[in-house]
C-alpha cells in the first residue's frame, strides 16, 4: 500500500508546552479560584504541586512563539485530571479549569488556527485515574458497577489508596494511580474513539499518543486512524514509541513516532562523555555510549534505513520532553552540546520539536526537574534563544532542509557533514563535536549543486577550495564544538 | 415586601422520579453500554446496585404521564454519580450517562416543553462525592492541591476510603463518602451559583435543593434566588426542609419547601394505629400518633397559619418521597389509607407531587425498598391509578381546588370536612377515617356557594338537605374509610 501522511507535519516546527509551566495568563476568563495559591514559579518544581500555568497564558505567548518560529503547538495533557501534568486523566471532555476549561482551549484554538499555527493534544488512552468517573464508580460500588468491566479487576474490595494491601486492579505498570481500561471491551473502545473523533471535530489538528504500544487490542490503532482521518485526513498522529517502532508505521497506524532514535544518537554524539548517566540511565532511550562521527553516521543511516521517507519526514524528532532530561542539564551545562544538537535537530527530516525552555537555555534533570516554570526574560540564554531562532527562519527559508534527501558527505573522527538536497538547492551541514578543529574535505563532485563554491550561511568556519581535473574539493575548517550551514 | 412565587407551580402536578427506576429507553441513543447487566428490575433494591433506568425511557413515557394529568417531572438528581440515587454528585454539569448523558437530558426537556410539562431538577449543593474532581484532586494531592480550601479538611493524609481509620475531612453527617463544600469560601460560592444558572439556562424549570438547611453560609440560598430569578422570574425553588420553614420561607430565599408538615399529620389521621412505626420513626417527620378529626384539623390549621398564602399556593405536598417509605406500605397495605391521603393530597392548596409509582399502588418500605422499579402494566392497581386519575382532573379542572381558601368545616372524630373556595365557586371535601359510617352536618349558612344542594363529584356518600328558618343544613353520609368532594 502506499502510505500517506500529512503534508504540513513535514514543514512543522512543534513546540511541546507542559501547561502548568509555561505561562500564567494576566487576563483568565472567570477562574474558579480568584486568589490560588500556586507553588512558586520559580522554586524547583515538586511531585505534586501545581505553579498555575493556563491556556491564557499560552494565548497571550503567541507572539512570542511566532516570532520564535513556531507553527504547532503540542500541549502535554490539558483534560481535567488530578495530576500536575495530567496523565492522570479525570475527563476526557473536559480542559482542565485550571488551564481554563473548554472556554480558554476554544479561545486558543481560534486564536492558533488565524495565525496559521496547529494545536495538537496529547491523548491517553491507556489509562486514567482513580477519580475518573467509570472507575470511581467501580470504587464506589463494587461489583455492582454497571462500569466494571471497563477495567481490569483482580479482588474485591479495591484497594485504590491503601498501599500498604495490594493493588487489586490492573495499574500502568502496576501504578494503583492509573487503572488501565480494558481496551478488550467493545463499549470502551467505542468510548475513547469517540473522544479521539470528538475534539477532531472540536478542531484540534493532531493527537500524540501517550504509550500506545501498551494497548494491543487488535485493530485499535487502525481503528483510531480510520477514525480520526475520516474527519480529518490532514490530522497528524504521533505515537509515544521510543525505539523500533516499524510496528506501527507501516501507514495504517500512526504518521510518525516521538523519535527517540534521532534524540538518542545526536545527544551521544554531541554530548559524548559529557553525559550525566544518572538523568539518562533509567529511560527507554540509549543517548550513550559516546559516538564518534562513522558512528553517528551509522546510526542516523540505519534510522533512515527503518522507515518509509514518507514517515521519516512526518517523524517528531526532539532533543528533550517532559519524560527526559534537558540536553544541556545530560550535557552537564555544556552550551556547545546543546548548540550542535539543536543544529542537527533543524537539519534532521521529519517535524522538529522544541521542548518549551529548551529555546532559553532552561536547565532540567529528570522529572519532576524537567518541567520547570518558563524563565522570566531577564533569566534568559540570549545566546540559546538567537541560534534557535535563526535555524528555525533557516529551515523554514528553505525547502531542502525539511523534505530534502538526507546523504551523509563525511564521518571521520570528531567531523560530520551530510547534505539536504531537493530539485536544484542543496544544503550542506557539517559539525565538528572535537576540542580540535577539524577539516572536513567534501569532493565537490559528489555534490549535486552547480552553484560553487558553498556560501556559509550559519555558523563559523574557513573554507577552502581546491580545484582538480573535476570539480574540485571543498575544504571546511570547522572550530571546535561547532557546527555550520552551508549553500 | 410583598412575596412573590411562580404562578404556574400554584396549578402543578409534579410527579417526582427516581431516574433509575422508573423506565428503560427502548431507543436509547448512543448508549455507553451495548449490553448492560443491569441488577434484576424487579428484584427489591439494593444499595449499590444500578437497575437502569434512563431518560430516553422517561420520554416514551411522557403519553402515560400526560394522561394520568402530569404538569411537572421532578427528577432525583440526574447528574453524573457514583451511586443509584445520584446524591454523590461527580460532576454537575453532565447529565450521567447511564441516563443518557445531556444528550438525553436535551431531548427531554425539549419533548417536556412540547408538551408544556416543566422539568425541575435536585441540585445537591451542600455535598459532592470522593470522585468529584476537585475533592478527588485534594485526595491525590494532599496539602498541594490548589482547591485545598473548597472543603473542610481536619488532618493528613485523607483516609477517604478506610473506614477503620477516622474520616479527617468534613463529610455530611458524618460520611466521608460525601465530602461536604467549603460555602464560605467565595470561589465554592460562585462555582455552585453558575452551576445553578448554568441549567436555568439551559431551560429548567426550577431547582429542589437537597438539605439546604445544612448551608448556613450568610446570604448563600439569597444570592441562589436572586442569580436563578434573574434568568427565569418564573423558575420555581424549593427546599428540602421537613419542619418549620419559615426561615427559609420569608419570599427571599425559597417558593416553598417539601411540604412534610402536610405528609406527617396526613398520615397519622388516615393510617392511624395502622402506621408501622419501624418505617417512619427513623425519619424527619412524625406521621404519629394516630390524629382524630380535631387533632388533625389543628394541624392543618397551624401548617396555614405558618406561611404567607403565597407561600402555601407554592409549597410541595407529597405523601411519599425517595426519602420515605410509600404510605401503602406505612398503612401495612391498607389501601383505603392511601385512598384517603390522596384525596387529602389532591384537594390541598399547592402543588401537589406524586412520587412515581403511587398512583398504580406501588409499595415500598424505607430506603431502598421506596426505590423500587416501576411495576409492568400487568402488575398495577388500577382501582388507584383511576382515582390518581380522576381526583387529577378534578384538581384541574376547579381553580378552587388549587388557588381557593381552605376553611375547616367540620372536625369531629373520624369525620373531617373542609372548603375551598375561589369567587363563585365553593367545593366541599368530605372524609371518614372511621370503620362505621359517619354523618357529617354542615350548616349550609356557613358556605358561600349558592348554588344548592352539593353535588357528588367524587366517592360514595348518601346526601340530605333539610332546610330551617336560615340556609339549612346539609347532612353528608360517609360510608367507613371514604371520602367525598362535593361541589
Amino acid at each position: 500500500m502506499s502510505i500517506y501522511t500529512p503534508e504540513w507535519v513535514k514543514h512543522a516546527i512543534f513546540y511541546q508546552i507542559f501547561p502548568d509551566r509555561f505561562a500564567i495568563g494576566n487576563h483568565p476568563q472567570q477562574p474558579l479560584l480568584k486568589n490560588p495559591h500556586w507553588e512558586d514559579w520559580n522554586a524547583p518544581p515538586t511531585l505534586q504541586g501545581y505553579k498555575g500555568g493556563d491556556l491564557w497564558g499560552v494565548i497571550e505567548q503567541l507572539d512570542y512563539l511566532q516570532d520564535l518560529g513556531i507553527d504547532t503547538l503540542y500541549f502535554t495533557p490539558i483534560f481535567q485530571s488530578t495530576c500536575n501534568h495530567r496523565y492522570h486523566t479525570h475527563d476526557f471532555y473536559q480542559v482542565d479549569p485550571i488551564l481554563g476549561g473548554n472556554r480558554a482551549f476554544e479561545s486558543l484554538l481560534n486564536a492558533a488556527h488565524q495565525r496559521d499555527m496547529k494545536v495538537v493534544l496529547d491523548g491517553v488512552f491507556n489509562h486514567a485515574s482513580r477519580g475518573f468517573f467509570f472507575f470511581n464508580d467501580i470504587l464506589e460500588n463494587g461489583p455492582n458497577s454497571p462500569w466494571v468491566d471497563w477495567f481490569t479487576i483482580y479482588d474485591w474490595p479495591l484497594s485504590a489508596y491503601d498501599g500498604s494491601l495490594p493493588a487489586n486492579y490492573k495499574g500502568w505498570v502496576g501504578n494503583r494511580a492509573l487503572p488501565v481500561f480494558n481496551h478488550d471491551n467493545p463499549d470502551v473502545r467505542e468510548y475513547l474513539m469517540q473522544i479521539a473523533e470528538h475534539w477532531i471535530r472540536v478542531g484540534i489538528d493532531g493527537w500524540r499518543l501517550d504509550v500506545p504500544f501498551e494497548i494491543k487490542t487488535e485493530g485499535f490503532w487502525q481503528e483510531f486512524r480510520d477514525r480520526v482521518k475520516a474527519i480529518n485526513p490532514e490530522a497528524y498522529i504521533v505515537g509515544e514509541v521510543w525505539r523500533d517502532a516499524r510496528h506501527w508505521l507501516d501507514g495504517t497506524q500512526f504518521d510518525g513516532v516521538m523519535n527517540y532514535l534521532f534524540t538518542a544518537p545526536t545527544i551521544a554524539f554531541v554530548a559524548g562523555d559529557r553525559v550525566a548517566m544518572d538523568l539518562v540511565i533509567s529511560r527507554s532511550y540509549d543517548p550513550y555510549p559516546a559516538l564518534t562521527a562513522p558512528d553517528y553516521a551509522q546510526k542516523i543511516q540505519a534510522l533512515l534505513d527503518l522507515y518509509p521517507w514518507e514517515i521519516q519526514l512526518t517523524q517528531l524528532n526532539q532533543l528533550a520532553s517532559h519524560d527526559t532530561a534537558r540536553l544541556i542539564s545530560i550535557a552537564q551545562g555544556d552550551r556547545a552540546s546543546m548548540a550542535l544538537g539543536t543544529l542537527l535537530l533543524l537539519t534532521f527530516p521529519g517535524a522538529v520539536s522544541i521542548y518549551y525552555g529548551d529555546e532559553v537555555g532552561l536547565v532540567g534533570a529528570l522529572d519532576p526537574d524537567a518541567r520547570r516554570g518558563f524563565p522570566a526574560e531577564t533569566e534568559w540564554d540570549r545566546e540559546v534563544f538567537d541560534y534557535h531562532r535563526e535555524l528555525i527562519a533557516l529551515r523554514k527559508a528553505h525547502r531542502a532542509l525539511r523534505i530534502g534527501t538526507y546523504r551523509v558527505l563525511f564521518a571521520q573522527g570528531n567531523g560530520y557533514a551530510f547534505a539536504r538536497s531537493l530539485d536544484d538547492e542543496e544544503i550542506v551541514v557539517a559539525v565538528n563535536i572535537g576540542l580540535e578543529s577539524v577539516k572536513i574535505s567534501l569532493d565537490l563532485a559528489s555534490l549535486s549543486s552547480k552553484s560553487q563554491p558553498k556560501q556559509l550561511v550559519f555558523g563559523t568556519a574557513e573554507m577552502e577550495f581546491e580545484p582538480d581535473n573535476k570539480a574540485g574539493t571543498l575544504t571546511i575548517d570547522i572550530p571546535p564544538r561547532s557546527g555550520c550551514i552551508l549553500m
